[in-house]
């Protein structure tokens, strides 16, 4: 038996450049190894946005596209979509009694975003209590590995931690332990030099760009603001276009030569920003082919999202089935 | 149309009195005039037994041949169980996201219980988060009236906000306000004097009391401890005795008789006590013969549930359906 993966998205926009590297990448990579299931995760998407249901509803669409540009093959992974699975609630409710409300105020994550979103003194219970619903998401699947961004950790935690309880109160060893897997890269900076690609700082480079767009990212670019004329020496620390020569240029021998030439002074960030232009669509332009031709029949890519809700809810329905006979809940 | 009825017990132990003065009274005399649905709330149960299913699996048994002895009719009303219907624990999902943590912390109910559990510091999310769970029982059925001890008023107060606020987010008049019903008399004390009859305090009479039980019970009835010798004057305020009179016994005119003529003097408790025995009696002794017959076949008890069940569900897979087309939710 093939180990299970378990990861997804919250559906609130398109898929960028981190998301790829961060484990989109992976999820191509696994996916002949590995009986892989991919969420669509848009119940969790409405704890923030809930009264903006059409942007969440929308998105379903537009992330399983990005899936499919990705290389993601609906024949080999399972792209489901979260409010298909009522039997993903359920679980959550029993989970629920497993965790304490001081614990999940003390999830770093949760945490942060509590304080970005300013949601200090009207905390929706549904927000504090996400990560119990991601629990069930991972368990439902008894998943093996989750290839996830190093920011999702604390939420690993938090199922393994469930997991271990649901075991020790229920005597059984049913919960094994999962795993994260860390992206092909370490965190991508935006285009601007923060420190993280994000659709909310607006400095990110989508995957469903087209070439004239990525040309313009590139060029507005973060570089070196000392380095002022070409013959002027450079710094390669925090320039952005050598973080991202480094993440996808394969030609790693070049990119060495390449910061040793920048450094020294000489060499233009023109002409770094014109061959970062073309490793990116090298990169991409595969994608927006395959985006495009999906495209065509959206609801031929529902019907993707739809039959695999159904097969993703077969496995769900088998797990809290087992799961509320090792409980000893129900009639 | 007829109304609808959402009301229920969770099954962790046996039906007492004060449950029948409470609600199960209304929930028989209103069965045929409503459309009446029973929680059997065994999820809502494991909030604070998680770690003891089996007590309250056995309970759903037990409460249902109570529903049963108490002259609750399963071909009017629909006896159901909470954890056969996945759908509620969806809709709770959606609703948590609608209340915030501060506005669970301050419902009374809940703050009562904690403290009386011990719970302050480690407080399961699930115990904190049930009356959301509460409402979608509640709003599930699109109930108009729930039969209920005063004592659960927070929770419908709880409900119709989060009703309120759906219909609010959501630009719908979908979810209608729901009243709560007191029981036919006020709290029923315990036969120690205390002011609630409760399993937890040892001191409740029970549907399920046989005779010699009743009439042990009853004699050890808390009455006037001033009242020592028969021509002594008594006092009838916090004398359980006369205080179960006034609600069980329905020869009013005798009542008030007999209290004038106990406050006078020459009145023993011992005859009032007798008196009261029949009284129960007259009340209990068809409810022990129902009860016996349905407990010879307890596979036909738990059939009755489990159609229930699937009647149930139909009506809140319908209230979900129509819930996320509102919302928008959903492929």
């Amino acid at each position: 038996m093939k180990p299970i993966i378990l990861t997804g998205d919250r559906p609130t926009g398109p898929l960028h450049l981190g998301h790829y590297v961060g484990s989109l990448k992976n999820r191509v990579d696994l996916q002949d190894s590995h009986d892989q299931y991919i969420i669509i995760a848009d119940v969790q998407a409405l704890t923030d946005n809930y009264d903006d249901t059409t942007k969440v509803r929308d998105n379903i669409l537009q992330v399983t596209l990005d899936y499919l540009a990705a290389g993601i093959d609906p024949a080999k992974s399972t792209i489901f979509v979260q409010s298909e699975l009522p039997e993903l609630f359920e679980m959550t409710t029993y989970f629920m009694n497993l965790v304490t409300v001081a614990r999940l105020e003390r999830n770093p994550t949760v945490k942060t975003e509590i304080q970005q979103k300013n949601l200090e003194k009207s905390l929706p219970a549904g927000f504090l209590t996400y990560p119990v619903s991601q629990a069930a998401d991972i368990l439902g699947f008894k998943a093996n590995l989750v290839p996830a961004g190093e920011d999702q950790n604390p939420m690993i935690e938090q199922t393994n931690e469930i997991a271990q309880r649901f075991n020790h109160i229920y005597k059984t060893d049913f919960f094994k332990p999962v795993k994260g897997m860390p992206g092909v890269a370490g965190r991508l900076p935006g285009i601007d030099g923060k420190a993280k690609m994000s659709k909310s700082l607006g400095n990110a480079i989508y995957l469903s760009d087209d070439a004239d767009t990525i040309k313009k990212k590139v060029q507005k670019m973060y570089t070196d603001p000392g380095h002022i004329r070409i013959e002027d020496p450079g710094k390669v620390e925090g320039n952005v276009v050598f973080s991202f020569l480094d993440v996808f240029d394969p030609r790693k021998e070049e990119v060495a030569a390449l910061k040793e030439h920048y450094q020294r002074g000489g060499l233009g960030d023109g002409t770094l920003k014109v061959r970062l232009t073309e490793v990116l669509n090298t990169i991409i332009a595969p994608m927006r082919e395959r985006r495009a031709q999906y495209a065509q029949d959206p609801q031929a890519v529902l019907k993707i999202c739809k039959e695999g809700s159904l097969k993703a809810q077969e496995k769900t329905r088998q797990t809290l089935k087992e799961m509320k006979a090792i409980m000893g809940v129900g009639l």
